[in-house]
């Protein structure tokens, strides 16, 4: 590996990062050299990039001096502690974790939203939520034409959002259930086979009865769309789906809007795919999003029940464009890099 | 078989008409002799009732004389077509199809909401789609106290409300994905094993992008509640759950709210029960509410995103309450019987 930055992946061996060295390939980021890490357990083991072997490193104690870009996707608490160390060692940090997506002085980016502010001056930059990232791709455009005047959204989100372990326990409990065996419960607080569970991640006191994904969701679109004041209300719910997260939709505008501007608005913008014709059985699906670097609208509807209203309902790869794809897409925005289309 | 009602089950071997069947028998319904009918195809096989098998006769060129109530749980246009036949002969039927719910002289009954409105003179009592039935019962008491202005909902609905093939598909499904064979597509549009469908039942031209069972949920709310102009809209989804509708509901009133204040209202209500400690893991499931009577309900928050808002999440046994259970507890308020409880 020779011309191109030093990229390092931390977290490499969760969902995300695996992805996110995939994809690294698969667009031909300019990697000049890739370091790996996680967390000592695996240590010594390799994941492939480009046909060859990269053996992962122990992020506890690793060196950071020379790596030019990290992309980050540990538990917050990891990154917290690591991050400032690979910032101070000069590293820019693209951050998927929630550590610090809320801080005032890093930019909460999607690029298709609010790409110019993500900058190489802060040194970190924080990757949203993934209910976050194709709720905001979606509002923006709307926002911007019609005035957004309220948002309700309700979510059905893949387990694969939770971790490798999460998409075991689904297929495990799945299996247990098709065989009338006992199953196991340890990652998600109950069953989630055949189940819809309305808790994604915790519930805190401080919070009013809703969960950190809830909050999440509002306050990091109010964020990366820069209206603080955003009238938005979430319901998060984990549903048994192994990847691909979808959302129904509800908005409320300033100005009449009807389906087909909003469908004609939406279709060209980049990373949205209109998929409405639902007489004819075409609507956005997870299993369709699943492996898209879209994301899929569809069910565009006026809403009769208020003034300026409609429905719609959304899915996407919460891995990909939900994670790994919007950090890499950050540092092809922040350093003017073009990919390469499989 | 001696004393109490004649009573006939047409429909008898579907997903209601069995849960009927055994309904009757749980609850000491007063039957004197029972009937079962359903296609010629079914004609001839038995059904146990009171630990004697019944035998199953064919519906087209029954004879209903001598049928004091009718449970009637076949498709809409079997309903259509015999229970007028049914009525002139004598019978009062409760049926479960969607044929009769929206004739203005056909009361549409939720016994807890409109029980009043049921009564043996129209000869016909519809009972509302299984997505309806748990909405009204929390959205009723809530209006009578604090006024409902506007509902915002997204159902994530089981697959046993589209019949016994529906269940089978859904574990066929999920087998063949295991066990990574092709996969059968029969019942439902696309796959539902690992997948969210934001289809439920079909879309009309007339119906401007909402299905027919989101235009059923408003349309038989404002029935059911006695509010003509109710502003409500409804997202219907079907998710690969085999038993259990959950529903996601916001909703805007015209006076303060507080949770506190819903929940205390809500507990005592007959039909509902109240599972919201969140933070210790208890909330409204599918599975839990899957066997169950009652209405779970949890979830109550503030909606800050509008003046008196509240959100919600419930969970019903869309066969027992969303069905046959409805069903039977018109019959008992009608004819003043008081069911026993197991």
């Amino acid at each position: 590996m020779s011309d191109g930055m030093s990229v390092a992946v931390v977290g490499a061996t969760g969902v995300v990062g695996t992805e996110a060295v995939a994809l690294l390939e698969e667009r031909g980021f300019p990697v000049g050299s890739l370091r790996l890490m996680a967390s000592g357990r695996s240590a010594g083991e390799t994941i492939g990039f480009r046909g060859k072997d990269v053996t992962i490193e122990a992020l506890a104690g690793a060196d950071f001096a020379g790596i030019d870009l990290i992309f980050s996707a540990p538990g917050a608490s990891v990154s917290l502690e690591y991050v400032p160390r690979a910032v101070a060692a000069g590293a820019l940090v693209i951050d998927k974790s929630s550590a610090f997506r809320m801080a005032p002085d890093v930019p909460l980016v999607v690029p298709e939203v609010n790409g110019d502010a993500a900058s190489r001056e802060t040194r970190i930059i924080a990757s949203p939520n993934c209910s976050t990232i194709p709720l905001v791709m979606v509002l923006d455009p709307l926002h911007r034409r019609f005035g957004i005047r309220r948002v309700v959204v309700s979510t059905y989100q893949a387990v694969s959002g939770a971790g490798q372990k999460a998409g075991d326990e689904l297929i495990g409990q799945t299996v247990a259930i098709l065989n009338r065996r006992p199953m196991p419960i340890e990652v998600f607080p109950h069953q989630i086979a055949f189940n819809c569970l309305p808790q994604v991640e915790t519930f805190d006191p401080g919070l009013e009865g809703y969960s950190t994904e809830e909050q999440k969701v509002c306050d990091e679109t109010r964020k990366i769309m820069g209206i603080p004041d955003l009238r938005i209300t979430a319901t998060c719910v984990r549903v048994p789906v192994v990847n691909g997260h979808s959302e129904s939709v509800n908005i409320e505008f300033e100005s009449p809007v009807d389906p087909a501007e909003a469908r004609k608005l939406l279709d060209p913008m980049p990373g949205i795919r209109i998929v409405d014709s639902p007489a004819q059985g075409e609507y956005p699906m997870a299993v369709e999003a699943s492996g898209l670097d879209e994301v899929l609208v569809g069910r565009i509807r006026r809403d009769f029940s208020v003034d300026n209203g409609l429905n719609l309902w959304l899915a996407c790869d919460n891995i990909r464009k939900g994670a790994a794809l919007n950090a890499i897409q950050i540092a092809e925005r922040v350093f003017g890099i073009d990919p390469v289309r499989s």
